[in-house]
C-alpha cells in the first residue's frame, strides 16, 4: 500500500487550503492509501523559522516526507506565488528530498489571475527537490469551496478536474513500481 | 512499441542542440522505440512564422506530435530561456497537444548560470500543453559536447546524468498504459 | 526628444496585439516621442528563423533597437508564455541589447488566467537583456479591445490602467538622463 | 533624504546573506540615505508564521516598509528560489506594499547554477507588490564573500557589479520624484 503525505501551507486554521488538503487526504485514504496530513502551521514556529532540523516535531515531519511515496502540496496563493509558510518547510528538506516520489501541486486563490503561479513558481521548486513525477497541478478558486457543517463542498466546475488530477496522481503513485508488481503478480 | 518524437529548436544546422537531439533519438531507437527527429529549422519559415497550420510540412509535423507517445524537447538557451524557434512550433499545437504524453526537456548552454531556464521557462509551457509526465529535465554544457568525425561525444560529467534522464523518460513512456498492456497480456 | 521602438510579436496581421502596439505607438508619438513600430511578422521569415543578422531588414530592425531609448513589447499569450515569434527576434539581439533602456511589457490574451505569464516568462528575458528599467507590465483581455472602423477602442476597465502604465513608462524613459538635463537646463 | 529598508531573509545569524545586507546598508548610509536593516529572523516567530499583523514588532516592520522610498531584498537561495523566511514577511504586506518604491533584489548562493532564481522567482513577487522600479538584480556567490574580523570582504569579481547595482538602485531611488524636486529647486 503506497503512502501519501499531504502538506498544507496556510497560516490559518480555518483556511480553505487546509480544508482542501484534508479533503484530498480523505479521498486518498478511501482509495486505500496510507495518508498523513501535515499542517505546517502546527510545527513549532521558532524551530521552523530557525531551520532547526533537530527539533523533534520538525524531525518527525521531515521523516514523514522521506517515508512517503507521494506528496500533495496545498498552498494558498500570496503575492503571485506559494506561501512563505509552505516554503519554510520545504527549505528544511534535503537537496533531493522528493527523489522517487510522485507530487500533486494544488493551490487555492481568490482569482484565476493567479493560476499560473503554481506552474511558474511552485513546480520549479518541486523539481529542484528531485521529484520523480509531478503531475498536472490544479488551482481552486476560493469561491468554489464552501463549508457546510464540517464538510467541504467543491463546486461542480472544480470537482471534476479535481477528481481528474487526483486520479492522475494515484496513477503516478503506482507508476513504475506498481506496474512491476502487476507484472510479477500476473 | 511506443513512439517518440524528438523536437530540436536550434536555428543552426551544426548546433550541439541538434546533435544532442539526434544522439538521444538514436539511443531511444536502439532501445526499441520508434523515433523521429523533427528539426524545427527545416520547416518552411513563412508558414511557421505565419502560424499556417494548413501548410503540408507543418501539418505533417503537428501530426507527428499527435501520434507520439513521448516528446523530447531539445533547445539552446537564449536570453535566459528556450529558443524562439522552438516556441514558434509549440505555438502551433492544439491547446492540450501534449495530453497523455511523456516529455523529456533538454537544454544546451554555454554556462551553468542558465540551468534554471529549463525548469522556470520551458516546463510551464510543457504543462500548459497538458503533458501527462514531464520527467526531470537536463541541461548540457556546450563544452561537455564534442564532435569527433560524425559522432557526438558526451563528457563523463554529463554522460551519466543524461543516461539517467533517458532512463526516467523511457519509464515514463511505458507508464500506466504500458503497465495496463502488461496486465492484459499476462 | 527620446525615441521609442514598439515591437509587436503576433503572427497575424489583424491581431489585437498589433493594434494595441500601434495604439500605444500613436499615444507616445502624440506625447512628443519619436516612435517606430516594428511588426516582427513583417521581417523576412528565413532570415529571422535562421538568425541571419546580416540580412538588411534584420540589421535595420536590430539597429532600431540599439538606437531607441525605450522599448514597448506587445505579445499575444500562447501556451502560457510570450509568442515564439517575438522571441525569435529578441534572440537576435546582443547579450545586453536592452542596456540603458526603459521597457514596457504588454500582453494580450483571452483569459485573465494567463496574466502572470508576462511577469514570470517575459520579464526575466527582458532583464537578461540588461534593461535599465522595466516598468509594471500590463495584460489586456482580448474582449476589452474592439475595432471600430480603423480605430481601436479600449474598454474602460483596461483604459485607465493602460494610461497608467504608459505614464510610468514615459517617466522611466525620462528617468535619470532626463532629470540631469532638467538640472542642467535650470 | 530618501530612506531605504534592507530586508534580509536568512534564518542564520551568521549568514553571508545577512552580512551582505548589512554591507549594502552601510554603503547606502555612507551615501547619505537613511537606512534600516530588518532581519526577518528577529521577528517573533509565532506572529510571523501566523500572519498576525497586530503583533507590535510585525506592525513596526510593516510600517518600516510603508515609509521607505527604497527596499533592498537579500535572500539566500534555497530549493532554486528565495527563502521561505523572506516570503513569510512579504506575505504580510498589503497587496501593493511596494507601490512607488525602488527595489534592489540580491541573492546569495553556493553555485551560479541558481543565478536565474532571483529573476524568475523573486522578481515576479516584487512586481506583484507593485514596485515602481525593480533594478537589475545581483547574485553573489558565497565563496566571493569572506569575513575578516567583523568586516565583510567582497571578491573583486563580485565587488564591481555590486557597486554597479547599488549605483543603479540609488539612481532609481532618486528617480522621478527626486528629479522633480531638483526641477522645483532650480
Amino acid at each position: 500500500m503506497s503512502s501519501v503525505l499531504v502538506i498544507s501551507g496556510s497560516p490559518s486554521r480555518t483556511s480553505k487550503t487546509e480544508r482542501i488538503g484534508e479533503h484530498v487526504a480523505q479521498r486518498l485514504a478511501a482509495a486505500d492509501r496510507s495518508v498523513e496530513h501535515l499542517r505546517v502551521r502546527t510545527l513549532p514556529a521558532e524551530a521552523l523559522l530557525g531551520a532547526d532540523t533537530r527539533d523533534p516535531a520538525i524531525a518527525d515531519a521531515t521523516a514523514s516526507v522521506a517515508e512517503a511515496d507521494g506528496i500533495v502540496l496545498a498552498t494558498p496563493t500570496y503575492k503571485a506565488a506559494y506561501s512563505g509558510l509552505l516554503k519554510t518547510f520545504l527549505d528544511l528538506l534535503p537537496q533531493f528530498g522528493f527523489a522517487g516520489k510522485a507530487v500533486l501541486p494544488l493551490a487555492t486563490g481568490g482569482t484565476v489571475a493567479h493560476v499560473l503561479a503554481i506552474d511558474y513558481a511552485l513546480r520549479p521548486v518541486v523539481h529542484s527537490l528531485g521529484a520523480r513525477h509531478a503531475v498536472q497541478s490544479f488551482f481552486l478558486l476560493d469561491k468554489h469551496l464552501s463549508v457546510v457543517g464540517d464538510q467541504l463542498s467543491v463546486h461542480p466546475d472544480s470537482a471534476e478536474p479535481l477528481t481528474d488530477v487526483i486520479e492522475q496522481f494515484t496513477k503516478a503513485l503506482d507508476g513504475v513500481p506498481h506496474a512491476t508488481v502487476l507484472g510479477r503478480s500476473a
